[in-house]
């Protein structure tokens, strides 16, 4: 078969690749990171590039306009090499278009020094690795200890514990290493369920130098969060894209790609690829080695575990939806491919079934819903929405399948919650002017979950929008026909970074209706379930990768959340990133996740007769039952 | 530099080497096991080859007579490839001279299939790996488990453990594994502490299938035991020379070995080669797959224990004398290179300290001494004599430096108990008549510790030597001159298979008088050092290596043994391979010899005053002093 080169623009990289490879595949191959959230499918329309020279062979697709398609753009994922080309890759096509380099942020707010957490309040202090400084006494014929026994029986006058173990990697380097450092070293411990497990062992003192990283493994981002494991400051956060968006945008399609050959390999490698330049660049940005890094705590959907232990996640697609395991064992990070100290761990948040995983856990850990005497309820916004109901006494979840909009997937001009997303809107009552807030202070780039609750709101409330979701309004400065039905300008394309006009067109309004749907139903039907009446919850927790705002009142007035006083509810974030800090930095949290995991009880909804009627009456702002919404007024 | 062609006989071997090489050196290059007792030093005169043809750079030595000289005798470690050779390496330089093809022997009555083991009797049955099968209930919806759960909750109704684990490789293969094997699996556990290890999952009952090793792993013999791990039933029991050996009779020479450059990998492989061979052909001869052998249980002296580890041995042989490790962890037998199931485990028994190893521990566990009330002694006479006295309340233990001379080696026809080793010898009173037992029947080829024994005591009592140890009969049939003082010869060059003489001269005496005096004044100093008559002891268990004979009254006619009642003692052949046996089949025993290995208190014979004076008061047969030996006539 014939080769040919593929060079893509602006970033000037090019490729070899055999006849009939398709473009997206090449990007891949020359290290690009092209937005695909459908998986390759054809689908989605986010791969789109310009063909700037050269032939391929291009299936027909309704997701490019015709004059998307008269100026050159094709789907990178359905158009096969004919001949050398050249492609230039738009910005609004790249996973990370925010920065040409890095491909990772962190917002202000995330990377400043932050103050020492205060996780004592509940748990005590007791990381997943310490590192502790020790002068053995010298051996004598009188003292004849051996040198591990010498070692252990140090190790117990600092830690009350009777088991000991270590591995013989250790135990060969022992006595040089005792020696050459005079019998002053630092031993780096792990707990392990009773026992205590001597990791490594360095000469001198270098017991400041315990670092670890707690993480929340989304579908679609990926947060890591660097402590300092001795003083339990957090030093800074980075946020990326979970570059297996690359193989689709939900657990579903990634579950399917991982069935293909070398399927998961391919997405274990993405995932952890990520992973990895989060821990390097936090790591390089503090000066510090990543031997010094020690340990690395997980909170992720049950599919992110799987693929990040290269787990075969088939079964969680199929009837009756098992998982190979929902808690796994702590293993040496090395062996998933995370690149820390090369005995340094990685421990996983234990979840509770396919599609209520350790996020929630750490989430129910971290809202403390589960030491209320009354009734919370966590509602964890992603792309698989979670929802927990309980308290003290019992927790029951259930999973919706909310599908990627409130993260601005699979929107015309949705992103991310990340630099260049508008995170907060308001419009005026005539509809013709439009504030807004951009993350990060540039101009825009396209929108973010947040900023979609307030559009929708803020429309609703002008009559832009009827309660269907349809533009009602008739055409004006930025109301508008498009292939996609009518469609609102937010930002014109001369305020705009990409040079194009920012819009929310009918379709994503059909989208946001539901995934708002989908997790307001689950919600009901979830108390329903339980006999609890919404009412008499006394705190709702909304927690999900909304950078650091979130609009109450307009979620409320979409009917996103059900009609309660405000007080009620308490906007907490990354909730699964929270927990598994404090799983990073205590034992009795981890141990304490493990009782939540354990009481967790999974209520599937695709089985329950009332969930679809209720899913089909809430597709409507804020719902057909406006008496459910009483707070509501137009 | 010019190569070299070596050619060996009868074997038929060749190997390229670099001028200067040594003939012992391209030897182990061509596959050939010489004995090298002094590990090259050319001081043991053991690796004595015949130069048939060539040029070699030969170092003057007093090992080799002025005849043997003239026939063209030369020592192959000490001499250099300097052209083509062709060398002849005799019978009798070989380190397993009684068969050209296999290295291993088994005594008859060790091949035959034994009795099951009634160790039930002192510990219950819970070996280090144990298989059972488990049929799982399918998943549902309503019991939707995890696989991994799932496994645990059967687990648990046969196992009552609250902690399992597994690992990341087990995990990997559970999903599919579990539905191809319609979810009837056989699961292999093994005890760590507290908690269960699943060490992996087969499909269907293999739960039939399960074996382990028991070895005692010795400075010059290795025995290795196959037991039926369900059945309890040991099938068979195979000893092999340590390979080892070529690199020196001693623990001392091999420490020393063990510091040259891939001196430790030479000694770790030297080893693992051995027992692997004996694994491999047990195994073969069984009819069994080496993935049905799940673990294996090593008791060895300090020394061996940390060369099968690889781990460095160089401070055990310094002051203060301290092993990295008394009690190493259980590891997976494919860490230290044990061909098993890759995922089977090795565990060692836990030693006292440099020279009381974790053979004594596991002799002092299958004697049964640590539970007696009254007082007993365990010598374990090997290469490194071992000492123990106690009973349930105290057990201390000493080390006396004996040498290889009850072992047969470093004597002029010296050999290991194995096939050709005169085992029992009968003298007549004139000296002039020799009756001797062969073991396994052939014509003689050396004489082994037992035999030795044997003729000191009758050559004392016929008036051959005097107590001193000099041959004092004048000259006759079987008393001449010989280069290392006067020689008496136990049977002529026509009985023998080596077509040599085979004879005792006065060095040979000499070092045997000095063996035995090590071992009687480190039991006496022991006794002494401890405020115990030797009278109050109520049982002496010998133990040693010296197949399936001792003659008590003989040993203590020379004066190894006490002079007390002849049915105090108890000869209890490889108590250090029983006692691997007894903790292979049982958790109890394991915990066991744990107590045991931290009672146990080490005495350091080398700086005690009073050893000296009494080993020199030793140096006679029996003793100098008479009164010690009222039992003893001549």
């Amino acid at each position: 078969m014939q080769n040919f080169k593929v060079s893509f623009y602006p970033d000037k990289k090019s490729v070899e690749v055999p006849q009939d490879t398709t473009i997206l595949s090449a990007a891949i191959q020359a290290g690009l990171q092209i937005n695909s959230a459908c998986g390759g499918d054809g689908v989605c329309g986010k791969c789109r590039v310009l063909l700037r020279k050269g032939k391929a062979l291009v299936q027909p697709t309704g997701t490019l306009s015709e004059i998307e398609k008269q100026k050159g753009f094709i789907l990178s994922c359905t158009s096969a090499v004919q001949g050398d080309l050249e492609v230039e890759v738009p910005v609004e096509s790249r996973l990370d278009f925010t920065r040409s380099g890095p491909r990772y942020f962190s917002s202000p707010e995330e990377s400043e020094p932050a103050e020492a957490l205060v996780s004592d309040e509940f748990f005590e202090y007791s990381p997943l690795t310490e590192k502790i400084y020790l002068e053995l006494p010298r051996p004598t014929i009188e003292d004849n200890a051996s040198d591990l026994e010498r070692l252990y029986r140090q190790v117990r006058l600092c830690k009350n514990t009777p088991i000991l173990q270590t591995s013989l990697y250790n135990l060969k380097q022992l006595g040089e290493m005792l020696r050459d450092a005079d019998w002053k070293i630092t031993v780096t411990l792990a707990r392990r369920n009773d026992s205590l497990e001597v990791l490594f062992i360095e000469p001198g003192d270098l017991s400041r130098k315990n670092h670890g990283l707690a993480f929340d493994i989304g579908t679609t981002t990926i947060s890591g969060e660097l402590v300092d494991l001795k003083t339990k400051k957090i030093l800074a956060t980075k946020t990326a894209y979970n570059r297996q968006a690359t193989f689709g945008s939900d657990v579903i399609a990634r579950i399917i790609h991982a069935q293909k050959e070398s399927g998961l390999e391919e997405l274990h490698e993405a995932l952890t690829d990520t992973m990895n330049e989060i821990i390097a660049e936090l790591a390089s940005e503090h000066n510090i080695s990543l031997n010094e890094v020690t340990c690395v705590l997980c909170a992720g959907n049950t599919t992110m575990i799987h693929l990040l232990l290269s787990i075969d996640p088939t079964h969680i697609r199929k009837v009756p939806y098992i998982p190979t395991a929902n808690s796994v064992p702590t293993i040496r990070a090395t062996e998933a491919d995370i690149h820390i100290h090369p005995r340094g761990l990685l421990a996983c948040a234990p979840g509770v079934a396919s599609y209520v995983g350790g996020d929630i856990t750490s989430g129910i850990l971290s809202s403390g819903l589960y030491k209320e005497d009354s009734l919370s309820i966590l509602i964890d916004i992603g792309t698989n929405g979670e929802i927990a109901l309980g308290n003290r006494d019992f927790i029951v979840s259930c999973a919706a399948s909310a599908g990627p909009a409130f993260e601005g997937s699979g929107l015309t001009c949705g992103m991310r919650a990340s630099g260049g997303a508008i995170q907060k809107v308001r419009i005026d009552p005539a509809g013709d002017r439009v504030d807004y807030d951009v993350i990060a202070g540039t101009p825009p780039v396209g929108i973010c979950g947040s900023g979609y609750i307030d559009i929708l709101a803020q429309m609703l409330k002008a009559g832009l929008i009827d309660r269907a979701g349809k533009i009602s309004a008739g055409e004006r400065r930025r109301i508008r026909h498009s292939e996609l039905g009518k469609e609102f300008v937010l930002a014109f394309k001369e305020e705009s970074l990409t040079a194009a006009d920012i819009v929310i067109n009918e379709s994503d309004i059909d989208n946001l209706k539901r995934a708002k749907a989908a997790i307001y139903s689950a919600t009901s039907v979830l108390a329903r379930h339980m006999r609890v009446d919404l009412a008499d919850i006394r705190k709702f927790f909304i927690a999900g990768g909304f950078g650091n705002y979130l609009d109450i009142e307009n979620a409320l007035f979409i009917g996103l959340l059900p009609d309660l006083s405000r007080e009620r509810f308490v906007f907490i974030g990354n909730s699964s990133l929270a927990g598994a800090r404090e799983m990073l930095l205590s034992a009795a949290a981890r141990k304490q996740a493990e009782e939540i995991a354990g009481k967790v009880t999974y209520f599937e909804l695709s089985t329950d007769a009332a969930y679809m009627d209720e899913y089909m009456a809430a597709l409507f702002f804020p719902h057909t039952d406006l008496s459910r919404f009483p707070g509501v007024k137009f």
